[in-house]
């Protein structure tokens, strides 16, 4: 296992721990208000998505469908964005979160300056759908694993 | 070919055109202050990433991957930024965005606050790189075509 010295997400999981694979983890983000938020982190220090060998973005891209996926049949967001950033943390991790017409944000990107607050009974709504959502993907992840 | 009418990108480029593929098209974004940001756009109207066959979403990272790649070795960015958003265009692309510590916004995502004004000759300096990055693009990309 390649580990870079101080980073955070060699050293920590990064949110809380769903589901480990030999190359990669699945994190919910535990970002407020976006209860819809995981992150598929690479358990290998690598900085950019272009320095994985072929099979290895490819077993990548295919964690992050899946989540993707079951995202889309148990929350059924507007809309999933996908996002690997690693401005502040360059360790490789792809966002994957469910947007919803109503969240704080939406149509930006939720790294955007919010355009409303979220009504606390849309968003209690989404997170109580999380426990069947990880379930489907504990069945579905280590599939791809 | 699928399209849906009134789609801004099943009606148009979306940008400069930079390489059409069978699948996918580059397109030069053409953001002001962020002269290395592409958008690998697909052909087919398609709303989420995981609704690609799997092939499909192999050979569009493999696009990414490479433009991802050549911009690395000819704009040489602090870090490449990856993501499918479409909240607004909910036709899938992929921006791949080169960011530098100097830009206006970084460490933050491109479509937060800005935090300085870029130095108008630091992005021209990069602009200037962008025919010999696009030069490479044209002979690597039809490998992944």
């Amino acid at each position: 296992m390649s580990r870079l010295a101080g980073c955070p997400l060699c050293d920590e999981s990064g949110g809380r721990l769903v589901f480990q694979a030999p190359k990669w983890r699945l994190i919910h983000a535990q970002e407020a208000g976006f209860p819809g938020f995981y992150r598929i982190v690479w358990q290998d220090h690598a900085r950019e998505f272009s320095h994985l060998p072929r099979a290895d973005r490819m077993a990548c891209m295919d964690a992050v469908t899946a989540v993707e996926g079951a995202m889309l049949r148990h929350l059924q967001p507007i809309k999933v964005n996908v996002a690997a950033l690693g401005n502040v943390v360059p360790h490789l991790h792809w966002h994957v979160i469910a947007r919803f017409d109503w969240d704080s944000h939406f149509p930006g990107p939720v790294w955007a300056q919010p355009q409303r607050e979220a009504e606390a009974a849309r968003v209690a709504d989404v997170a109580r759908r999380l426990p069947a959502l990880e379930q489907e993907l504990l069945s579905v992840l280590p599939r791809v694993a």
